[in-house]
């Protein structure tokens, strides 16, 4: 799990377990919702403060150095707002930016690649055969490589860059003609790398709308069926844990659903895109300059 | 033609005769460069600084707010440098920005889409059925058929957004089975709204490299040839009538080759990118923060 904290920047920051103060969720853009819907599940009684970087989206095709600089003024504008965590819910900005984001946070930073890297051993057996698809920023980055290296030195990892996954997921083509030819051409290299591949994890935030695809393709492509996972559940695991071991009440014994406050930094299309990645309807989003 | 000036803001700037000031091109990323190209057959002799706004590509899916924020500060860049005219290599920044770009420079300013509204009416006769693809923002923006129907009212033109061009035209995906499908499902409707389209508008300066397919495409679906234009020919012989009506020399009275001067808000992939849309190798991206 990858937490971290910087205590000298703020030590009266650092109390998680405060339960009236929100948790802060950053993604370059609204598949980070994705990680929202599974915190709610996870921790329906939390509030939550989301903000997409929807006039920068993506950070996936960018330079580690301008994915960096855009992931701090995301971050410090959450903690701008009191949050007692932040969530990195977007896997390029969690590959490149984390050192960077622990660093500048008195609160703890939970990225995407490493719950990631644990949700894939834990739906496989040794000896593992693993696959991860992502942005051109994760997979140039070899984050999952040295998460999934650290927790299982015999594991082999086949990667590949999926970049048009994402606008396949805006366009709403996401288990169509279309979405399985590209899923084909993306999936046909990973398993040339690598046959024995038993699961694939899915490592950006938006990949998550196109599962029933890539698991069909990729089962077909095996011949067998093919495991596909996300960072979703884990990230909320990650939150859950740390609340609980702050002295958090337990999440279930909050009266009331807590609420979410969603910004951007354009709102375009976001009315018509967020509920799909949330997977329930949205109040609305403010807009935010950064 | 889409030529604005303001002369109140600097009456000794406007002068864009003057031999020796280059030439301004912005773009949100690198498909300007299929403008450039177009620029350096027209013009050999004159000197261009190009700025692609590769941080905070796409501005396509974005906005107007954000597009005409972007944009001002892509032209003010240019402007800083001396720039005797600006070109407007961006189909979204033309059709969301064009009158904020033209009341904020002091020199002229050529957009895109009037001058890919000349080209379609210069490719086709009367009556006129015409077809228009680009991004979200163009489309939405209804600037085509404005400029159309001010050239030729009796003129019907039908119009698609097709967003996964671009990242097709940057995955190098531009002739193939993927391009194919795509560029079926993006011009059927095309073609639902007119069945008789002859001539179709490249709305996007990402599109010439999937020039091939669309046309393809485009004839199988209606059974006959069908005419595919863009703007970058179009603007390059704008520019020109600017400079020669301003007392430039004529363009081959030059001995030099004219430089090529290129800055990038990012720089991920653009040696790789870059080259595909200028049509020649490319010296080199200068760094600058926005």
């Amino acid at each position: 799990m990858t937490v971290g904290r910087n205590p000298e920047l703020d030590p009266g920051h650092t109390a998680p377990g405060e339960s009236r103060r929100p948790i802060g969720v950053f993604d370059s853009g609204v598949g980070g919702l994705t990680v929202v819907r599974a915190l709610r599940q996870a921790l329906p009684g939390e509030d939550i403060v989301y903000l997409g970087d929807t006039a920068r989206v993506p950070y996936g095709s960018k330079s580690p150095r301008t994915v960096e600089r855009y992931s701090l003024t995301c971050q410090q504008f959450l903690l701008d707002r009191g949050v007692k965590l932040v969530l990195i819910a977007c896997n390029t900005a969690s590959a490149q930016a984390l050192p960077a984001l622990v660093a500048a946070s008195p609160v703890p930073v939970i990225g995407a690649v490493e719950p990631g890297a644990d949700s894939a051993l834990a739906a496989s057996t040794a000896p593992r055969h693993l696959g991860v698809i992502g942005t051109l920023g994760t997979i140039r980055s070899g984050a999952y490589a040295t998460a999934i290296a650290a927790r299982d030195p015999s594991a082999k990892l086949a990667a590949v860059a999926a970049p048009l996954f994402v606008p396949l997921a805006e366009e709403g083509w996401v288990d169509d003609e279309v979405a399985a030819i590209v899923a084909r051409r993306y999936l046909e290299p990973l398993f040339a790398q690598d046959p024995q591949i038993a699961t694939i994890v899915l490592g950006c935030t938006h990949y998550p709308l196109l599962r029933n695809v890539i698991a069909r393709v990729a089962s077909e492509l095996a011949g067998r069926p093919i495991a596909v996972i996300d960072s979703a559940s884990a990230m909320a695991a990650a939150a859950k844990e740390i609340l609980v071991a702050a002295g958090a009440p337990e999440p279930n014994q909050r009266a009331q659903a807590g609420r979410l406050d969603c910004f951007a930094t354009d709102t375009s299309r976001l009315d018509e895109l967020a509920p799909r990645f949330l997977g329930e309807p949205i109040s609305g989003f403010e807009l935010v300059d950064l």
